[in-house]
């Protein structure tokens, strides 16, 4: 039996030869002396449709057949008279190989996203969640070309570390010892010589620093791989487990981070219009009506570039106008959802780069930009600030608020240090962080990409434990 | 500044134009009026000479240009009169973007393996790792441009798992759980209702369980991702972090599963050769002299297909000539490294894939081959066994052993169950995977590829530590 895909059967006109389908049976309709079985192998969400001359075959087999059940079928294809696929099977064989009985919880359409989470290893047989996962795939090769044609490797860091693990409280700690007889000091310290690390291990929050490493030796790298998160929070946005891209790259500056943010993004979201049309057009139907012309929308146009300190003065004016924000947004205020929506979708009507951010609110190692004499600095493109910023890049989308969170890193030694012991931070398991500052330092950039929400935007889906197979969220590890 | 990189430099011919480069000093020599620069980017384990008018650059900024250093180079680009090299630089301007002391790590050659791993961070600016991690890119890039253009879905199967975590000893325990401060219930078991995930768990050893949910829904699905094992192994083949790929596909029986590992892993080292040409005859140079005609051998040559019954007889039949082996190798015995060597590398001088393996110390999710009256079985292509077998596929390879573990999966629910009771498993945490056979079961088939393996037969290395930039091992999770 040479087995033909239901996506290479639906474009094959050669009629009147016998193909071998295979796969799950989505409908199973009577009409008269003729039955039509709707059959789906998950190559695509197109179901061939497979007409059955009920004299012909075994009324008890016919009966097995219902929705979920598994089938090999051998057939002749013919011309569809159907709308919307040129080929359909006229039946000579039909082979079960797998029953399915009513308590398959895939049964009725219509069931709830929550209902689809507690049967998550059945809800990928339904269009939905077929669809979401195709183009979950086509988005991680896009990454992977897009990085490979663009020169940069594709870097391994590890996912349990020993770095930063002291202290943060949302993390997941990663031990072998017996936890029934935790050996201590004489001061009541667990021990750790026996852990099979020998020290205290977590699961990694972010591969850049190791990523730097990379970056500073192999010119440009990226890493795509599993995230950690231990928060306790249970809202659409957030995963325990997620996949991040993080690329990192020397001799970059602000400008040319900018332009490869976008020209990456933009890049993502056209490969799914080039390459997911039938899976997008489903969404675009049943989950999301604005969803293509919204994709479409983002690849034409060219984002802005706003310094952080001109997005507070918009707010400002806003306020000034009537607009009425939760939160503040004062010069210094990290800017909440509302703010970075108003600026995105009211104000601008397409993606925003923002840079330049008050160094209080960002992370240590993001390049520092040059001080005023009045305690102000100068960043992007000459924009003054009023207190000391850092030339941070993140993207702002439409619907998704922040997607991609950029920034140049501080490769001066001295202003790194500076800025890690005004921090008052403990660097002792970071010390081979700093070498790559002490020795043969070089400009150098990159940014982080959470792969879930680039999935949310791209299939239009609400919650972000619909675009990856089996979420992990607080007490949730099932499947 | 728009800066060309390295590996661009090298290749253009567009003599007397000005061309910009970064990189890290590899070597810095004075001769005469003269001095020349080996500049390299990590683009390419080839670096570029820079060609130094000592008259025209001030003296101490040339004394800061050691190995390390990184630098900015304008100049013209030239014909190189040296061999291997289209292009040279005729420098006009150097800036450096960071000196580098004598305390650099790799300051000098031919340092040893282990000290190199205890630099790991910064070992990724040599020529033997710079070139390890291009291919280990490559590789990436091969294995998800295969299995796409062969429609198949990568499929990201959870990290953190409730499945299987009671009573395996090999895996590491992932817990928010305040080790100071223990709950136990009246019998003095620990509660984890307060624990993350409101259970105990741990991190995967396997995706496969989960990505036949996968390939039973969308046909054919692959995962690449980190893989853990908690195993006190202080070897040169053993992380306790790995990439692991694992496809699982739909519809596939034993033969046509062999033909797709064949071809898959034929199709990755075919991609070494073809686009790793200049890190392979490095290596080839330095490392293992057969390595480039050893991966020539394994594109070219048609694997052996073998069933276990039939390589005991071999087995048996090299002892009877005098062979000696360490261990037995009668029939029910799980082969050791040193029978498999002989038959790949001295009986059959090229890969094998071995079928049909007995029960005993196979998986409980392998198909089971058809048992006889006599207690024993048939398996590929009829071959008679005097035991139960199962329908394993492990490929075999010279050096490196068994390389990809692959089976079909057991698709009856009454075989299934039935092994499960054998071994007196516990399913409970697994209900969903049984659930697979339940609901429209299929013949399904899958394979797992450890990615370190892959990379320690395409590069020769001979450790796996020194085949991902930072190795996890027992007592060790630095970087």
């Amino acid at each position: 039996m040479k087995r033909t895909k239901i996506i290479d059967v639906l474009q094959d006109t050669q009629y009147g030869k016998t193909v071998d389908v295979c796969g799950w049976v989505r409908t199973h309709r009577s009409s008269k002396a003729v039955d039509f079985i709707a059959l789906n192998d998950g190559s695509t969400i197109k179901n061939v449709q497979v007409v059955v001359d009920t004299a012909k075959v075994d009324e008890e087999l016919l009966k097995q057949i219902t929705t979920g059940a598994c089938l090999h079928v051998t057939g002749t294809l013919v011309e569809s008279p159907a709308q919307g696929q040129a080929s359909e099977i006229q039946c000579q064989a039909i082979e079960i190989y797998g029953t399915c009985g009513a308590d398959y919880p895939m049964q009725k359409k219509g069931q709830s996203f929550e209902y689809m989470r507690q049967h998550a290893h059945m809800r990928l047989r339904t269009n939905t969640f077929g669809a979401v996962m195709r183009i979950r795939h086509n988005m991680a090769m896009a990454i992977h070309t897009y990085f490979h044609q663009h020169g940069f490797f594709y870097f391994h860091t590890p996912l349990i570390t020993a770095s930063d693990c002291e202290g943060a409280g949302n993390m997941f700690q990663v031990t072998t010892k017996n936890l029934y007889d935790l050996k201590k000091d004489e001061e009541g310290k667990i021990i750790y010589d026996d852990d099979f690390f020998g020290q205290q291990t977590s699961l990694t929050v972010s591969g850049q620093l190791e990523g730097e490493l990379g970056a500073t030796a192999l010119g440009a790298i990226y890493t795509f791989g599993p995230t950690f998160r231990a928060e306790n929070s249970n809202t659409p946005r957030h995963l325990a487990e997620f996949w991040m891209i993080e690329p990192e790259i020397a001799f970059l500056d602000q400008e040319e981070l900018m332009d490869l943010e976008e020209d990456f993004i933009k890049y993502c979201v056209r490969w799914a219009l080039d390459n997911c049309c039938d899976d997008l057009e489903f969404l675009n139907k049943m989950i999301d009506k604005t969803l293509i012309q919204r994709l479409e929308s983002v690849v034409d146009t060219q984002f802005v570039r706003l310094p952080y300190t001109e997005g507070i003065n918009i707010l400002q004016e806003a306020i000034k106008q009537g607009k009425k924000f939760e939160f503040p947004c004062n010069w210094g205020d990290d800017l909440a959802s509302e703010h970075e929506r108003y600026l995105v979708e009211e104000h601008f009507k397409k993606p925003v780069i923002m840079t330049d951010y008050p160094r209080a609110f960002k992370s240590f190692y993001m390049k520092q930009n040059q001080d005023t004499d009045d305690g102000g600095s100068v960043g992007y493109k000459g924009a003054v600030a009023p207190g000391p910023t850092m030339q941070g890049t993140d993207v702002l989308f439409p619907q998704i608020g922040e997607i991609i969170g950029g920034s140049v890193r501080e490769e001066s030694y001295d202003k790194l240090m500076g800025e890690i012991k005004r921090r008052d931070m403990d660097m002792t398991h970071l010390w081979w962080y700093i070498d790559t500052r002490r020795f043969g330092t070089c400009p150098h950039a990159g940014f982080g990409l959470g792969f879930e929400r680039l999935i949310l935007f791209v299939t239009g889906m609400q919650n972000i434990r619909d675009v990856i197979p089996f979420p992990r969220t607080p007490k949730n590890a099932e499947f």
